[in-house]
């Protein structure tokens, strides 16, 4: 039979968990597994609240086990390295994002695309190499194989925690698929906790960003707080028009489904429009101006361990952080109603050591 | 008052043209341009029968005006030069393929893809720059600027017109996306005019090729006779099973609607998907695949100047044909009937100097 969440490791652990798709978080007993030689043992401080894990909580993919102790964007200090651990010691900071595991051995493990590997382990949710279920960031303490944890850099806030998923979800693509070049014309669709990342980078690679959005209160955000060169609002056709074939790229963060033909048109010739948010519905694809513009549609997921290091020390340099609300684990249930609502500029963080949002 | 189209050049011309949207093709006495200083001449013998000839007859896309003379894939001999023309003397052998002009002044112009210039002018159907129509190569001769004239290569035998669209829309994507390397496995969807072109340039390229068709019947011809790796067949889940994450890229050369993610499943993390067909109907489009695999779904339409001629002078290097069915001019009402029903294979072209198609 199998063990209990608190029995099957020798450490005992304790978090917030859904027990069903209420979606709904109360606390939990658990247990982590003891730190094994390639291991690092952390003490974890903050942890973003991403759009996933609302989805995942109330199970709206199908593919959720509960109990879930959700959380993808954590930041901590290392209390206990394995002896063979060779990147960290005890009192570094570090940063554990989506994933928790992979093969290590495919052509995406050994061209550091963890992150497409066939058999990567989520950070929660998923069963990790030994067969037990991995448990996420709304907790204390957290064991992850080196490799999967990247060091934080000393001037980055802890509380940044977000570049972990959120940030890493936008600059990877801008990156791969030749986004990152100065002056282009780039546009973000969408200004929650991915599209203002996008903004932030976008503008950092020396673009010129255009903010697309359905909500006319975005305006002076996008432009006077983000920096944001241009605004548009997409239910206004005139101003859909002035922008066709202007942009050589776009970011689309938007998890709801929504029309492409118009963020087609927007496109230069050779333009890419690129889908970040995870829209369950298939969308609705006109051909002819993919042709006629030799444009493309296409995807990507995070990135891999070395890209989320290499995005880390970019932000550290060019002081890229994301905005965030600071909550204590007793608000997390408040934050994910408000984040339902979208009311939160631009993502929750929870101050794991914080008991109570009132004190 | 407009000139009739006998009346408004001094040259006058012969060929066939459709009236209405009926789409059927009877014998046009019009007029062509002197030749300017930058202008060829040149007697047509050959011009391939594309599937976009239909479209356009019936007035498919909304956009036709009549009389139409169709033909975009003319192969010919120079007659005439004008003063100023550096590259073509009388007696050269010459191609046109879709593009009669362009601004020449744009940015895509400037890059040799004036086959993305908006201001662009198609070989039948469009105003020219001096505001008459352009009629295209189901003809007798025709006169266009030297820039959109390409050199037919000598060993290239002339009734290989279709290489002008069907070849340069299918090399084209190949090289532009990176799947021309040798060793990649690739795919082909639909085996029609552009599919077994393309089975011919990604085996020259080195690829291993896999044709995907509906047809039971097309399996032999595919393995066979056009040199295909393996052959897919659509409507069969266990085969397309086999095939999950296995290609590196697919053109999908399919005009007719057709669903997406049994392709995106064939591709390979980072594979993509290349658009090729005319498709006028919105596909579906999922989203997950292309996120989860970082895979891109993008149109490719012909070709710029410069690489038709690359692609012309690499089918003359590698002896790539297309497999064609050359008929006579009177014959051309009951090839576009046969080529709307598939049958043949794989182009029509017309012999324009024979009379008939019983002589």
């Amino acid at each position: 039979m199998a063990k209990s969440p608190e029995e099957e490791h020798p450490i005992k652990a304790f978090g917030w968990a859904a027990r069903d798709t209420s979606g709904v978080l109360s606390p939990f007993n658990f247990s982590r597994r003891a730190t094994g030689e390639k291991d690092v043992q952390f003490k974890i401080l903050y942890c973003g609240i991403c759009h996933t894990d609302l989805h995942y909580l109330k199970n709206e993919w199908g593919v959720t086990r509960y109990p879930v102790v959700p959380g993808h964007e954590i930041v901590g200090v290392v209390t206990e390295v394995g002896n063979k651990v060779e990147k960290f010691k005890i009192g570094d900071k570090v940063g554990v994002g989506c994933l928790a595991g992979s093969c290590q051995k495919c052509d995406n493990c050994s061209n550091d695309l963890e992150n497409y590997c066939p058999r990567q382990i989520m950070t929660y949710g998923q069963l990790y190499h030994d067969g037990t279920m991995t448990y996420g960031g709304y907790s204390d303490f957290m064991v992850v194989d080196e490799h999967f944890a990247v060091r934080w850099p000393e001037n980055l806030p802890m509380e940044a925690a977000p570049l972990l998923c959120a940030g890493i979800t936008t600059y990877s693509p801008l990156k791969y698929y030749g986004l990152d070049k100065p002056g282009l014309h780039i546009g973000v669709v969408g200004l929650g906790g991915l599209g203002h990342m996008a903004v932030k980078f976008a503008k950092a690679f020396g673009a010129n960003v255009t903010v697309i959005s359905t909500s006319p209160g975005k305006k002076d955000e996008a432009l006077q707080h983000l920096g944001a060169d241009k605004f548009l609002l997409s239910t206004n056709p005139e101003q859909i028009q002035g922008t066709m074939s202007t942009l050589d790229g776009i970011i689309d963060t938007v998890s709801a489904a929504h029309p492409l033909l118009p963020l087609l048109g927007m496109l230069k010739p050779h333009g890419k429009l690129i889908m970040t948010g995870a829209i369950a519905k298939p969308l609705e694809m006109p051909v002819f101006p993919l042709i006629m513009g030799r444009k493309l549609i296409a995807g990507s997921c995070i990135g891999g361990m070395k890209e989320t290091q290499e995005m880390l020390d970019f932000a550290s340099k060019h002081n890229i952080t994301p905005d965030v609300e600071v909550v204590a684990m007793d608000y997390v249930n408040t934050a994910l109603e408000r984040l339902l609502k979208s009311d939160v500029k631009y993502r929750f963080v929870l101050d794991i050591g914080k008991k109570s949002n009132s004190t």
